[in-house]
């Protein structure tokens, strides 16, 4: 463990090549500054052709898009390596391989994946990955089951939840998606002509009540080893093949969280798309978010139900009247989890590109408000929304 | 912090000379050991008038009831210690007092309480205590309350879980509670002649599921921080007071728990007493533990319910509607913990006086069987039962 300083792009390239563990480390020459937008410093390390041929990220010790008055821990760069590890284990076939990683330097080693290409812009053109959803899917029941109760034993799994106790980084998921776009903040963020919409969001103690109840959740369920973060963003596609990267949200907490964060995603690109596509690409988009939502589900669950029939480890949990019990549980805390993304992309500090980019003003609003309709619908009607087809089948009738 | 050692009783007089923090130190002549009968070495120490000033309890390392083969952690005793010090904190008149506590040899000195008796053994006795339900539904309130979401800054309550990691103590819940009871294990006990009902629970699919939830819950809900095993052999009254010790099994958990495993002993109680009281003493004092039952809900409800609209610090968590969804969510685990305490302490490892010591055989088994029904009852029917009223006119349905 070394102590922190921030890396230049030359002593990235130093540490590419001592610690990368590539076979002629030499060949590694220069560094290419990527960022990633919010909160870390990252490098893709070149060959003499300017091939990537790893990724260095460093965490800064504040939100990089906000600046040093809003400071973070770099104890998140640890968390996040050894979450990605821990994932790798269960999981290696779709999550980023971690070459190194120094908790001193809050910095990791990465395998590179410019053969892939991030999922949220291949979304925004319109680019169908069928099987992305389905590997997702599976990625979420591996490393879910396996961290959880059914396949830890009990004394370690404590362990587990302190080794991972996030708490700057879980105070951030707790204001920003459950807390301010519920009230007056000024880190929310929204266009003008959505104020009615804010305001009626925000005066809905119905929907507050709601809310409250997955933010406990949140701050106190500690279910399995979430990824945190798991939206489209964080996801690296190539045809048949799908990585997940960015876990420093990481903790222990809800499974539906991770399943509903990723199913809000997709469908904040739903929402999106009638004003990022042409009429008739914009429609068979759609459908193909509706499927993907569908698959999502069918293969986490149908992923988690076939470990838990295999692998439980303990034989109380192990019963399959109470497994089925439980995806319910998570399902239900999905379709919430689901909701509170939707709302808090829209109208919170942290928005997306699936509904930001769209340039004609009418058509953006349009799309928020489907966004925010849609959000509301799916906190209000969770535990009344039986299966993946009526979920589909709900998304379809809110428009 | 001392290197560990166990004591004898003229060391324990030494050590509460120099640490109980008493005006006469010197006074203190002579130790009584009185055990505890599990876990623990618990010495009064003596004035030389032979009456007990303070008390001298040191965990051993292993389970003192089955011996060095079942070795256990000493550091139960810290972290007993510091519960009953935040336990203190927010409800001092309730919770035994911590004059000095050492982690190194697992050893605390509290307060004398020789003026109060034990309420189980008075609970045996018929003897009635009009107070002690309400004010043990308030140190529930205030002490689970204030160590929850609600209260506690959502940073430092991560550190608190942390810090009231308990896992040897846990599993032994974990085991004895929820899955020993509902399989064939050589550690349960019960009167041969209750064989035809402890097969009926062990073959009883949906019961397993119903407990697998409520065990799923214990290992993973840090709600708050709980006292872990709080009967009525941890409870002493005296007229219009009452005092908590023993809280080595104490983590953050689900709030239900505490309450259910309060209620389940004073259950075991009402299903004893035809056993251990004459006619008509039995059906009053009967009368009197539905009464605790209903007053140590009310005042538990109506407490945590009054401190959440005072002193909420989540403004989420605080919404009058969620603060009442979330205490009809600690209801219905209630009930379910209040059946799974009165099972395991009928068919499990261990019992409780207020069965066991009642010496005709017949009517022993008897009430023995009705803790398995009440036990079940509560399990299966817990989200039918609306409030305390319903559960009392259920449990008189039950017989």
């Amino acid at each position: 463990m070394s102590v922190y300083r921030t890396l230049t792009a030359a002593e990235a390239v130093d540490y590419a090549r001592q610690h990368a563990g590539l076979a002629q480390p030499d060949a590694l020459v220069a560094a290419e500054e990527v960022g990633d937008g919010n909160l870390n410093l990252v490098f893709k390390i070149l060959d003499g052709q300017g091939i990537s041929r790893a990724i260095v990220k460093q965490a800064l010790p504040y939100v990089r898009c906000v600046g040093e008055s809003w400071p973070l821990t770099p104890d998140r760069a640890r968390i996040e390596a050894e979450i990605l590890l821990v994932h790798g284990e269960f999981c290696p076939r779709h999550t980023v391989k971690i070459l190194h990683h120094d908790a001193g330097l809050a910095v990791m080693i990465q395998e590179d994946l410019s053969d892939h290409l991030i999922w949220r812009r291949e979304l925004l053109k319109g680019a169908f990955y069928p099987q992305a959803a389905r590997q997702l899917g599976e990625y979420l029941a591996q490393t879910l089951f396996h961290t959880s109760d059914f396949y830890q034993p009990p004394q370690r799994k404590k362990a587990e939840v302190s080794r991972f106790t996030n708490p700057e980084m879980c105070q951030i998921t707790e204001d920003l998606v459950f807390t301010d776009p519920y009230i007056e903040h000024e880190r929310n963020a929204s266009d003008p002509s959505l104020a009615a919409d804010v305001a009626a969001i925000q005066a809905d103690r119905a929907l507050k009540a709601a809310v409250a109840a997955l933010k406990h959740r949140f701050l106190s369920q500690a279910q399995a080893l979430l990824h945190g973060d798991i939206h489209s963003g964080s996801i690296f596609v190539a045809q048949g093949r799908l990585k997940v990267i960015d876990a420093e949200f990481g903790y222990y907490g809800p499974v539906g969280f991770d399943i509903g964060t990723a199913m809000g995603n997709l469908l904040l690109n739903y929402c999106g798309l009638p004003g990022l596509l042409a009429l008739r690409e914009a429609a068979a988009a759609r459908e193909q978010r509706l499927q993907d939502v569908r698959e999502l589900w069918l293969a986490f669950a149908g992923g988690f139900q076939a470990l838990a029939a295999e692998k439980s480890r303990d034989i109380m949990l192990a019963e399959p009247d109470y497994v089925r019990r439980f995806l319910r549980e998570v399902w239900i805390d999905a379709l919430g989890y689901c909701g509170t993304e939707l709302i808090r992309r829209t109208i919170g500090f942290a928005h997306v590109a699936d509904l930001d980019s769209i340039t004609d003003e009418s058509m953006r609003h349009e799309c928020q408000r489907h966004a925010l309709n849609l959000g509301k619908m799916l906190i209000f009607a969770a535990a009344h929304i039986s299966d993946a087809d009526a979920l589909v089948a709900r998304i379809r009738q809110n428009g």
